[in-house]
């Protein structure tokens, strides 16, 4: 009997060695993911960086690389401490602080992953995108969809900053990446500035002639002041248990999202807000815009204030407070959603207990470290 | 021979009889539309009405007639002479004037047939709309989808006027119509006032818990304001040989029509603006909102002027001139452009001779008689 | 006071009789259509036509006119006494009845107008709808889309028959009616038999170069014996209260209806089947293509068999019974599904007295005369 | 000079240490992808197996394992030797080879991984998927969406061989992987054996009470008699120039893909056919239902012949060959197509050079290994 038990072994042994051999792997001895609930803690955990170091280290930067032929663009990129050295803070999205000094041009080039710009700092410079010029003002949204040629100048006399969000690991993960250097600095400007502005921006009506609908939105550049005017309007009559008042950025030509591979939204927590816990499988990339709070993920929580910037990976309970009494807070954010209602893997749960708030287990310090000390 | 020929005649005749008799009808005998060039002239001829006549009219109603259970609504229908008495300027489409004096009501009730209204006059009124009170300033669309309760209210100080659109001929075609009275005076309001508009009007932004797209929008409003600013944006950068500065209402949730019947449109012609001429299988009902001009219609010159309305019936040739040096004028208009683009009869011709424009044979008093005389 | 009034009255009168002059009318004195229950009897009844009475008429009409440059089609289209001489079944479709003799060709023309045609005799005479020729078998549905060029040829030894059902009197209501005769007898093939069903027929796929999706089907011929195959296949799982085992034809391209004007159904009524009523903003023009039933419409019964039409105005309750204890019914129709879908505009209730069956009141020939009599 | 140059470096180096200790990274310092013709060789690289290895090796499973509790499935996965131990051909899709002996059951679950069923050998097994019993003849192809319960049984004399073919890289990278066991063997039969296939799939025609369109197609098996006549039919009129005679599997609902992540496809090369190369951004895997030819892929020559299997990463030239001058050869395989359509990422190239043929540089085995040796 153990002989042959033995035997039985060996004889799999040889049978297992043999298939690998010839390409092939038996799948009763893969591992299966699990139900949501015993889901193993991705390695992408939750992030939070502070906008005092982002901005000294932007600072310290401009020290030592200027945007040119040699080193395109002065951003730092926010790294997932969990998945060192991943350049990205989710697995599907990029998020990277940009600095243009007066007088710079980040030269232009175009690559299949999609970008956003929120502008944090500055006033005036310029992205030029497949020939339209847009300005940049602070809370404003510019689009660099897929393969568009796309440069930076800033001609002011401030430094314009900006976080730049990006597709990136996605686009890798399916080995869709490709990148054009433009032979010279700017791809010219054939456009008058903020021209598809001027076409779909003021009102919600399309030039007669243009009726086509595409996945990626004609308008480039979603201004903050209606931005902000929006957000206020909506928290006049309706707001979301888990997200307060929340809106996301649409295409004019669909009411769809502004990119295929991309959902922006821009969230306003009122002064005392404080929202019930959910988990999704999107993840996002939040900058605090303006105010102060805390998100609390997965029983930590996550303490910020104007200029920083967090990230939640996919399935983490996460519930948002405004820690203000009488100012409101704004988190714009960058998510996958457009992915995952493409391919029929949205899923979401409310949190059923404690009457929708985690209990506060440790602190963001406390439980992955102070990156300051 | 001439027997023979007679007694066939006779058989002939026997059997068209016969077949009448049966409920049939030989489709060899039935006349076929000719191709485009040959149509018969419509019935629905162009027409042209003048302010001054309806804003005369509309007084000389309030003296008579009150809004309330007997009269629903104070409202003089715009009629296509051609087709008397067909209430209704173009085979599709109905234009009326409605005036709601300080203190009235127009009562509540429903039907299948869409409408718009875009207000002429007086400031503050309000139309309620399934439970949003909208209020109602001159250059405002409101609409009012297909059995959605509705009725007005004026309780500012000075007289409403406004502009009603609606589907009827088409729904009425259709025999799709249907007519319900609300029991009470006004079906009450429900929502904060421009409920929607705060939902969606202030930038290209949806609230995050509203992702279903609806062939209706969503948004019952689009304020002057905001419209002007589009045109005026548009003018900068783009026009079209046809329209110059024309935009469509778009319905925020797909980019499309707002009502799956009715198209609204908004165009700026601007000071000396002359655009070509073309031709649709579409109708339009304009009303000037401001400025004064003339278009010319399959080689009739109709005049037009502030406040005035006039409409163009399918497949004729059509141009626009602004007469003023300065000032531009702003045309609203209804059209059938839904209907056409769902069912794949849409079809558009440009004028190829004369670069584009035609040679003006009659005034349109010369043609069609003036009404006033 | 009497003075007065009379007074008020002469008034009114001059008004309206001023209003009228200037092209208005008074929106008060209008007639509104009433709610559903109360619509008036639609002056399009319900209409039926008996296959011996199609029959005869057709081989006297052979004696009497025959396809050609006069007379381009040999085709007895069916009337609604009800709207005399309205040469057709409902307020939105056609329907005729053509015969082509052994030799004929009707010659080829086009028009905005589409068509259907169900096969009903004969086998092997073709319809070139441009360039591709489709060949007919009883029981085959052949889609000709508006404005596409189309002729038929019989080169068999007897004589064809079949059903042409159009939209000819919606897209005359819009005003879109386009018709062009083409300059020779046939328009030439440029493609081989049956090229679209080669195309799309045999299974669910479709070539990988062909990833367009259009709202007129690109498959134009349906052949009876996979349609007789899926209605015996779904009678096996399942059927509708109100049609029992009931088919929509559809576009491969979408899953949606064959046209944007005109759908298309197959029913199959099992023995002894007898269906729960309801009613529907949409009409219906059937033709019984096997077996023998009835259909009660508004109480009224119409009693059909093999070859017989009829036809059910919008918003009259219909129910159907297979009076067969052994044979399937099988009830090929054409409706306006399409556009009221499009438009918004359908609406249907199910008859909720007497466990959903109505009580007849009459039969066909005592409430509308027996048109053979 | 040399001082201040290293002084440079030395601030560089601290600056680059303490972004990199404050979750930051450069970006100047990350690589770009390269354009299209300088993409780095993807470590997935093409890949053949044959079926003379996978039916030993099935054979030699049936003695090791069998299905139930501890071994869910007895299927052998095709493994990219460029990326081991990845158990998936690309970098999207996985392909296992499955066999169900006469009597056995392989346990219900269901994951968020979709899968699709494509059947090699037996006749009569069962896969179970929500409830409806679908039974596999070689050359079906059966679906099994994603979170469907399903299960296979053997209740035949003969082993079942199919293969498997899911989405779990794609679906892995993007987290959203979730999997549940059903509690008891096989989760139990709800509807009549091929349900699905009744309702949909003898003709273009659905249910007239089924008029929902979703992206998970409600027809779950194709069955090979159609699929075969689909394409003989196809052979008779067109032809791609680099895939011959190829057909994707439809979604009777939409017209288009059958699921939202995995595109299915069925190809006949006609005797002697020799395509033109081409290169795409997506990928797929190729079994060989019957035939046999080559593959030449970026210059390697890939033999296959009856059973094998193959597989293309993205932006690989390739072209392929059947060698028979009599036989067609039938080949089917899955492709990440819909995730690349949906997010706007399909890219395609024809091969421009030698008209449209490679050059032929090695054999498979010569440049990859024989795995057999």
């Amino acid at each position: 009997m153990a002989i042959e038990q033995a035997s039985l072994t060996e004889i799999s042994d040889v049978f297992y060695r043999d298939v690998q051999s010839l390409g092939m792997s038996p799948l009763w001895r893969s591992t299966q993911p699990g139900p949501r609930d015993g889901v193993p803690a991705a390695p992408y955990q939750p992030c939070h960086w502070s906008w005092s170091d982002i901005e000294r280290s932007l600072v310290r930067a401009a020290a030592i690389v200027k945007p040119g032929p040699e080193a395109e663009r002065r951003a730092l990129q926010l790294c997932n401490p969990g998945v060192a050295p991943s350049p990205s803070p989710t697995h599907t999205l990029t998020a990277a602080v940009q600095m243009v000094m007066p007088g710079e041009i980040a030269p232009s080039h175009r690559h299949t992953m999609a970008a956003i710009r929120f502008i944090i700092q500055g006033d005036g410079a310029i992205t030029m995108v497949n020939g339209e010029p847009l300005s940049m003002t602070p809370g404003d949204l510019i689009l660099t969809p897929g393969w568009c040629w796309h440069g930076h100048i800033n001609r002011t006399e401030a430094p314009m900053i900006w976080m730049d969000g990006l597709d990136v690991p996605l686009v890798r993960s399916l080995k869709a990446g490709l990148y054009e250097g433009y032979p010279d600095e700017l791809h010219p400007a054939t456009k008058p500035i903020d021209h598809s502005v001027s076409r779909y921006g003021s009102g919600h009506l399309r030039p007669v002639w243009e009726q086509t609908s595409t996945k990626i939105s004609p308008m480039l550049k979603f201004p903050w002041a209606q931005t902000e005017q929006s957000l206020r309007d909506l928290a006049k009559v309706d707001s979301s248990p888990f997200d307060d008042v929340a809106m996301q950025y649409t295409n004019p030509s669909t009411g769809g999202h502004v990119l295929p591979t991309m959902g922006c939204w821009m969230q306003l927590l009122r002064p005392e807000a404080h929202t019930r816990a959910h988990r999704h499988s999107t993840c996002h990339v939040y900058h605090v815009f303006r105010g102060s709070g805390s998100t609390i993920v997965d029983g930590v929580q996550i303490d910020w204030k104007q200029g920083d910037f967090f990230a939640l990976p996919p399935d983490c309970w996460h519930e948002h407070l405004n820690r203000s009494s009488s100012e409101p807070a704004f988190l714009f954010s960058t998510n996958d959603l457009p992915v995952f209602e493409s391919l029929g893997l949205y899923r979401e749960d409310a949190y059923a207990e404690r009457d929708g708030h985690q209990e506060v287990v440790a602190s963001y310090a406390a439980r992955y470290g102070d990156s300051r000390n």
